[in-house]
């Protein structure tokens, strides 16, 4: 049986409060012995998440968007190279058990909606992605929270169910 | 030179007015001498707008998701066969020198979510983002409006800035 | 109904003899009626595919590797950008009805590969692929020719069975 | 730092003989320590040289064409989801420090082209890809072995040298 898989989107350019918020995500998902995976690069969300759950001892999964290594995280422990820019956030959400997004720009609202057009469970940190998303409620729930302490909890239910 | 091209976005599952409006934005994208260029499929936006510029003479792309031709609309000039489902949404956006969003789901969500992202020029018809796009007024303003002909003229003003 | 689409696949760097028959089997493509698919870039078989396809009055469809259109060949009449790097080369094939393989290096022969593995109508115009696609002779039969006129000749005859 | 990951090409469709290759090659590759990265579905080569990893105690990643997890095999460590059918045979090679070949038909032959279009280093385990490769030999040295034994001690040589 493969671990479970919780995949953290959210920006690359963000606040320290943010950085903050995804470091101590990681951490949480780390000590449930979830594999974190993300977008694998060396800044934001994705650097602050990967550092987090590293620190707790914890897997991390990183989906380059770029043709080699240069830009990824250090803490990644297995880098997928894609070449495929932007193109690589639908593997993100497919790879993913449970999808949280932390607070992140337009990068982050594409794997949002790619989450919910693949009936993904999606958890929603301080992220609004507007009412485009209204509609799916029935096929693919969408959770709002405001901590990752929240965050986690929930992703725990949503991974029993899977 | 080669003519503009203007991407058509929009849900495959819509009311009976937003067909009715795809439709005339097709129409209307032909008679500008533009390339209607769209997700090809025989459904909602793809399929109205496509038959819109196509009885208007105009000529259409469609660039499909599958890895056959079975589900395209009979209205397209060129099927673009990508084989590669959602992860072609980054095709629509890329290829096309302005984006109009009609109403839609997810699938279109991230497509306006992937214009804002790359910077291009990106017109919302009745389609509504949420607040993620707000810090990208910057570098790739977004224009809302309420008809096909508004969104036409604006698409005409955007195309002599590129 | 749409017209037929025939890809021409081929290096980027080659030699004149080669530039000389890309451009005369382009010309020939297009005088057939025929859609020219290619990569699309302003180099080698593509540039001289185009070009030769152009002058004759055909219609040239680029799928580019790239985020933008500044390296496509000046003869495209349609520019199809998807940022995929070399994993646009399945939508080469893919979107082609049959294939046409000219004189190349490892990005012509993952294309040949590509068509073998997606059941498409090949043709090798002085193009050898090795042993590796024999076991496809049942499934995706591969002819072999020397020149522009066999190829059109071997692909006519191939568009007439889809 | 991460460890180092060999990608495992070959067929889903081969001899018990080469079932039994794949096997010994992946035991191979876990015993030295390194990280087998393969295309994750449950045949073949991709089959056998997960499971052989995975009883010698070594991690397998798997990239995988398919929209979900259905088709994996059971001896991935982590499965990486990518929806993009063929065009994930890119990741494959980009996401491997060395490329090993073992016999397989077209799909192989791709990522074998791939390799050598970006200079990963590549070994070919009893695979012939033709000629279409001679002219990489300066850019992209490719190594003939015979026994799995060759080539993990090719691969070894070729890891000091990243």
């Amino acid at each position: 049986m493969r671990k479970p898989v919780v995949g953290v989107m959210g920006g690359a350019d963000v606040s320290e409060d943010v950085i903050d918020l995804a470091r101590r995500l990681g951490t949480l998902i780390a000590q449930r012995g979830w594999v974190l995976l993300n977008g694998g690069r060396n800044a934001g969300v994705m650097a602050a998440s990967a550092a987090g759950a590293r620190q707790a001892g914890g897997t991390v999964i990183g989906i380059l968007p770029d043709r080699d290594t240069r830009a990824a995280s250090p803490d990644l422990d297995y880098a997928i190279v894609t070449g495929l820019g932007d193109a690589r956030n639908l593997i993100n959400v497919l790879s993913s058990d449970v999808v949280i997004a932390c607070p992140g720009g337009a990068g982050t609202l594409s794997e949002v909606a790619l989450a919910a057009k693949n009936a993904k469970p999606l958890i929603l940190l301080n992220f609004d992605p507007g009412r485009a998303l209204d509609p799916y409620q029935d096929t693919a729930p969408v959770f709002s929270v405001t901590t990752p302490e929240e965050a986690v909890e929930e992703a725990a239910t949503l991974l029993e169910r899977t």
